[in-house]
This record gives structure tokens, C-alpha cells and sequence, in this order.
């Protein structure tokens, strides 16, 4: 197989309107990098062709008569399997799912499908977007994981088999497979991408995206709240429909996050040659040797697996309790059996107590926001490590999800030709800020 | 028929302990009820009377052994029919549903079946618990309605087949049933009782409890949120697992809501007598006209009707625009179609504007907890009114659901021999508050 190479589908769109390409060339053009790199790289639980052919003729109609529904008319997608679609089965990863079918889309997917998008298939996730893999191998290497949970939307995506795909994040699940698998990742402030309609109940997970860039992972973010909104009761994402201009920051904070400790020397140093690269540019640089807010936050963030996890664990002890009573409980992993149990021996005063210890961490980090523009830091401890046994270490994503804030992976490393991603933090419902600085960074 | 009268569990407790009375033989007098009732008032949509008989035997050995799993353990339960079952289906009170089953228990099912609760079956909604009527009647006059949207758990509790039904309120879906069918009815403060599971997505809704008794609603609440918590990310209803000690209030706020003007009044009546002997009592009494705080709070939630129904709207875009396009449109009432169009004419950005406005008024609402114990009103401007092609005027109940306060509907009135409910309102997550004082006031 060739290197992997994304595929960007914007680039393409001056040429539907004057007639030299069309959605349905694009789409063909897919469909053949499917055919090449799917027996290698599972990234699919199922597709359905058909229908996206279908979808991408009538969006070629519309871009010749030049009245797109939307930038992402015709745009080639995946969906992460635990996000209900009407024409194909929703099977979270779980052989208690295998086949199960939903009559309606989700509210992504309804979005999506209302904007001209052509939906390719249903991306594998790990067992109910957790910790048990599936079958998906990274692009850049066979022998490694993709990263999970959103592991098939991050190696289509990385293989060029599609332009964007949905995912989801609680602890590190777009962050570090956008990394493993050298694509754009997206993880918006919490409740910023509306999730009715996904098997996605945790209260700090996140609906997001994976692209072939940077001004893609804000179409699709932003076309979908557009006409989906938040989750309920929040503003869902705002800013331009176009991607927002590159802004030059002037302060930027550098984080280490509890992950640092293992990250491999390489990746030290291809982070440590690009804080110089910004220091030369006359950014100012912030770290928690400088900087006593920094400090407060690496310290507030320090722990933040363990209470990330114990968070999950309570929310979810619904609903692994029906699935193991009324369902089949061997049908369960041993991982997401030995969950319930401990989420059975917790109490609800014992939530309660780790709520107002998450809600004292994000209000650390909020009081940074006066102090600098961005956070940067690596998205994983290194590339993607060898074996499918294991979805890697989620250390360095943890921190966005546990804060509520928006995240970004921009794939602008390599080691030992893999990919590696800087990951760029920012502030609660300031995503379009996020990604103003994010345009500048990936130039510098 | 009889003259409708609730039946209580608790009271029973005693007796299964002694051996005299058990689970099963309450079930089997509710089960008597349940035959003479339901011809007239179709509160169900399904029953699964074998598995309810098992579930009472089990428990009738539990506290014959002296061993029940909680204070509930053996009560007959009703499950408002948005709320998914693994043993019977979950039809939303839509053609489009009709017979559609889950593989699994929604978040409080599972609770409640842990807690050793016995479910009786499946109670009326209206279409997708908003305003279109299921056919449900009355148990004090079967010309007239049950109210809505928790129609036939209302009704069952109200003629005593059951001690207890789980409903949802996001206008006015608890407290006017309650009212209107001469039973107990508990809206908890929004998030405090878990929706997973249910088909209840709107921001302002919430699940709650219709019972026989202030304890029943209590218990029952209580007992779920230890083991299910409230909405992710919430800390759930918090308290003694005991029904809350009775308190004397000091200072109660009158509201009016913009109900008053339509009240009837005979109800109007009623409720100046109720207030009248509380000021006896040497309560003292806040009013619009006497408090700057209430009249502020009355300000708030004069428009509470329209900007309810403009969140909702947004927020029902989906799930209705799949229903319409990948089930049937025509499968939807025309008043659902409507709200369909409403809500693809908004913009994110009108939403998010209510959202603000929403968030002002809770602000003013909040400030009065430092003037008063609680708030009383009427629970529906008048008793139960004719006919069944409408559930009835939900004013006085919107303001709880617009204001995400607990409230509490106590059946202490009678218009022309049919119930009408005393409204008590308390302030955001202190529902065991509201609890006490209401214990008081139904004693008054």
C-alpha cells in the first residue's frame, strides 16, 4: 500500500461548479481507496453504497445548477456506530447490538443528510465508544491501533477513504485516534454537538469530528449546529459558517498534562523544536514554571483520569445494568462487566462528590483564560504504539474532556514516519477563537 | 362506579411484615381494580401481568424473610409509555411506534425493578408527551380528561389500580394530570431523576412521580435516584431516604402565574380559603402586590407559556424531521407537522436567545428563597374540564418547567365533587425542602 494521504473534499468544490468534477467522481474516487484499504484496515462496520450514490448523484445535480445545500453538499462521510442511522444497523461495538436497527437518524445524521451530505457508512468504534477494541488497524501501520474509541472514523479519514467522519470523546476517543492516524480532530466544548439519537449519555462526553483539515472540521462541526443545535439546554456551537481567519495569538500556555512523564523522546523533542519555533515568532510562553495559573491548572488536571473514569463509571452503571440483567451478560467484555460492578459499589453521595471536584477543576482552568490565547501540548504520548490489544494511552486527552473545553489535533508531526499530532486547548464555548489560533499555528 | 380512591403501599408494609398481607395479594386487589377500570378508562397501553405476578411473589418471600431490597420493594408501578421497557413495548402514544420494543430497561425501570418494584405495565402519553390525546378518561367523570401528557398515570393512580406511575413534565405533564385525576404529583428540579432511556430529550423536562400519598412520591423518587442518579452530569434528587421531616413554614409567596385570570370561582374560592387559614395560622403571606421579589418572579413567568413552547420547538426538530422523512410524516398528528415547521423556521440563534431570557428568569426566581419557604398557587385553573380532545389548560404548571423548580401537586381541593390540586412550588435541587413544608400544608 501507499503512505496515506487524506482527501479533502473543499478544494474540490470550484470544480463541481465549473463542471470538471462532480460529488459522484469524488465519491467513486472513495470508493476505490475503500476498496484498496478496507481488507487492511476495518475501519467499516457497514456501508451502503447504494444509497450514497444515490445521495451523491442528486447533490451533483444541485452543484450543477450551483445551489448546494450547504459548502458540505456532497461531502463523503462516516458515522461512528454508536450514532443511529435509519438505512443501516447501529451496533456500538457490542455483540448484544450486532444487527440492531434504529428506525430514525440521529441528530447529527438528519443534519448532515439535510446539508447534501453523502453518508458512506458506519465507522467502528470500540465496545460502546470505551475501552475494548474492534477490529480496525491504523493505515500508517497495520500492526498498530488506530487509537480508539472513534478508531474507524479516524483511520478512514487517515487513509483518504473519506473526507470527514463523526466521533465521540469521554476521556480520549478523537483526540489520540486523529493523532495515531494523522487526520484533524475535533472535540468541541461539551454539549456543543447535539447528541440525540447516540447510544452517548456521559456527561463529559462530546459529539465531534475528524477531517482531511482544519476549515473541514469546522464546516462540518458548524453545518451540523446549524440545524441541530447543542444537546438540549446548551447554545451549541457558534461563529462563522465559514472557517473562522487566522488569528496570531500572543500568549500561549504550555501544558505538560499527567501524560508527559512517558512521552518518548522523539515526540519531546519535535514538541520542544516547535515551542522554540513560536518563541522565535515573538509569542509569549507560558508553562508551570512561569506561570502560577498554569501551575494551578497542570495540578487541577493532574488527577483527572482517575476522576474522569469514577465519573463515567456511575453514568454508566445505567445502561451496562439492563444490558447485563435483560440482554445477555457475557455478551459484555470482561472490561465492561468489571465497570458495572464498580459502579454498582458506588454510591450517589460518592458522584456527587466527584461532580463538585470536576466543576472546582474547570473553574481553575476558566480563571487562564485572561492569562493566554491557546494551550498547546502533544495529543499522545508518541505515535501509535504496536499490538490491537490495547487503544493506547489517552493521558494527554483527557484534560479537554474533563474541563468541558474544546480540543484540537493538528497531525504536524512525525516520528519515525508516523504521525503525531499538536493538540491545542481552549476555552468553554469559545471554539471558533480555538480555531483561529489553530489556522496559525499549523502555518508556523 | 365507585367513587375513585387512591391506594396506598406503605401503609401495607406493616402487615407484609407480619405475614397478614403481601406484595402478591396486593397486586392481585389491584389487578380486581385494574379489570373494573380500565374498560372505562384506558389508562393502559400494555400489561404484563404474568411477569408482575412473579416480581410480587418474589417479593412477597422477601418480606416474609424480612429482607425487602427497599421501602418500595413489591409496589405496583405504572411506566408512562415514552419510558423504554425490555418486557413490553414502548409505543410513544404514536402510530409510528406502534409495537416498537426495546431490548432494555430505561434508567429508572432498572432502578425501580433493583428496588424490588413491581411493574404493572405501560401507562398512556400522549403523541410523544406533547398535546395530542390517547384515549384515557377520567376516573371522576369519564366525559372529562385526565389531562396530559401523563394521562393514564395520572388516571391509574387517581382510581387506585396502582400506588404509584412514573411521568414526565416539560409544560405541564404531571402537575395538571395529578390535579385533574385527584392524586399526588411530584415535578423534582430538573435533572434529578435520570432520563436514560426515556424518549425525553427537551431541556426543561423532567421525569417525576404520580402517587397515592406525599410519602409514596417521595420514597419513590428517592429509592430511584440512589441507584439511577439524575441526568448525567447532575447531582440527582439528594435527601433522607425517608420521607422529609414535616417543617412549619415561616414566610409563603402566593403566586398567580398567568393562569389566574381563567380560574374558575368555585377554584378560586377554595384557594382563598386555603391561604386565608394559613395566615390564621400566623404564616406570613408575600403577594405581588406586597412584595417586590414576587412581583418580579410574576413578571418572569407571565410569558413563561410562549417561551416554552419556543425552546421545545427547536429542541423537537429531531427527533420529528426523522420521524417525517425516514418513518412517515402522515404518521404524525397535524399538531406535531406544525411544531415540525416551527421549529425548521427558527435559527440557532433565536434559541439561544431564549435560553438567555430562560436563564434571567430563573435568576429572578432565585432570589426569592431568601424571602419565602415556598410558593403556593392553584394546580390548574378549575377541576377536570369536558371533553377529550383536549387535555386541559396547562398554565399553572408551566412556571415549574420553565424555572427548573421542584413542585408538588397535593390534591387538597374539591369543585363540584371533583379534585382540584394545591400547587406548592420550592427552589432549584432543595426538593426535600419543598417536601417538609408540603407535609405540613396538607395537615393544614
Amino acid at each position: 500500500m501507499s503512505q496515506p494521504s487524506s482527501r479533502s473534499y473543499l478544494g474540490s468544490v470550484a470544480a463541481f461548479r465549473s463542471g470538471n468534477d462532480s460529488p459522484r467522481d469524488f465519491l467513486e474516487r472513495c470508493l476505490t481507496s475503500l476498496e484498496q484499504w478496507e481488507p487492511h484496515i476495518h475501519a467499516f462496520v457497514n456501508t451502503d453504497v447504494a444509497a450514497a450514490r444515490a445521495a451523491a448523484d442528486q447533490s451533483s445535480e444541485r452543484w450543477r445548477a450551483n445551489r448546494p445545500l450547504s459548502p458540505i453538499d456532497g461531502m463523503p462521510l462516516g458515522i461512528k456506530d454508536i450514532i443511529e442511522t435509519a438505512n443501516m444497523p447501529t451496533e456500538q461495538g457490542s455483540p448484544l447490538f450486532t444487527n440492531w436497527r434504529s428506525p430514525r437518524d440521529a441528530a447529527t445524521v438528519a443534519a448532515l443528510r439535510e446539508a447534501g451530505a453523502v453518508i458512506v457508512g458506519k465507522t467502528v468504534t470500540t465496545e460502546f465508544a470505551a475501552t475494548e477494541p474492534g477490529p480496525t488497524r491504523n493505515p500508517w501501520d497495520f500492526s498498530r491501533t488506530p487509537g480508539g474509541s472513534s478508531s474507524g472514523s479516524a483511520a478512514a479519514v487517515g487513509a483518504g477513504i473519506i473526507s470527514a467522519a463523526l466521533g465521540t470523546q469521554v476521556i480520549g476517543s478523537i483526540i489520540r485516534p486523529a493523532s495515531y492516524c494523522g487526520c484533524y480532530g475535533f472535540k468541541p466544548s461539551v454539549g456543543s454537538i447535539n447528541r440525540g439519537g447516540s447510544f452517548d449519555y456521559l456527561s463529559q462526553s462530546c459529539a465531534g469530528v475528524l477531517a482531511a483539515s482544519l476549515g473541514e472540521l469546522w464546516i462540518v462541526a458548524r453545518e451540523i449546529s446549524a440545524r441541530a443545535g447543542g444537546d438540549p439546554g446548551y447554545p451549541g456551537l457558534s461563529g462563522p459558517r465559514h472557517p473562522p481567519e487566522v488569528r496570531g495569538p500572543r500568549t500561549i500556555a504550555v501544558l505538560e498534562t499527567a501524560g508527559f512523564a512517558t512521552v518518548t523522546v522523539e515526540a519531546k523533542k519535535r514538541f520542544a523544536e516547535f515551542v522554540e519555533k513560536l518563541k522565535g515568532a515573538g509569542i509569549r510562553i507560558l508553562s508551570r514554571t512561569s506561570n502560577k495559573s498554569v501551575a494551578d491548572v497542570e495540578n487541577a488536571i493532574q488527577d483527572a483520569g482517575r476522576l474522569s473514569r469514577a465519573i463515567n463509571a456511575w453514568e454508566f452503571r445505567w445502561p451496562l445494568n439492563t444490558y447485563a440483567r435483560d440482554m445477555d451478560r457475557l455478551g459484555l467484555s470482561e472490561a465492561m462487566r468489571k465497570r458495572l460492578s464498580e459502579a454498582e459499589a458506588m454510591t450517589l453521595e460518592a458522584y456527587q462528590d466527584l461532580l463538585k471536584e470536576r466543576s472546582r477543576c474547570r473553574n481553575v482552568y476558566s480563571a487562564l483564560a485572561s492569562e493566554c490565547d491557546v494551550c498547546v501540548t502533544l495529543s499522545a504520548s508518541g505515535p501509535a504504539p504496536k499490538g490491537l490489544a490495547s487503544t493506547g494511552d489517552p493521558s494527554f486527552a483527557i484534560p479537554s474532556s474533563f474541563l468541558g473545553i474544546p480540543a484540537l489535533s493538528l497531525p504536524l508531526f512525525k516520528v519515525d514516519n508516523l504521525p503525531l499530532g499538536l493538540q491545542v486547548l481552549g476555552f468553554n464555548e469559545r471554539d471558533a477563537d480555538l480555531f483561529a489560533v489553530a489556522a496559525f499555528l499549523q502555518k508556523s
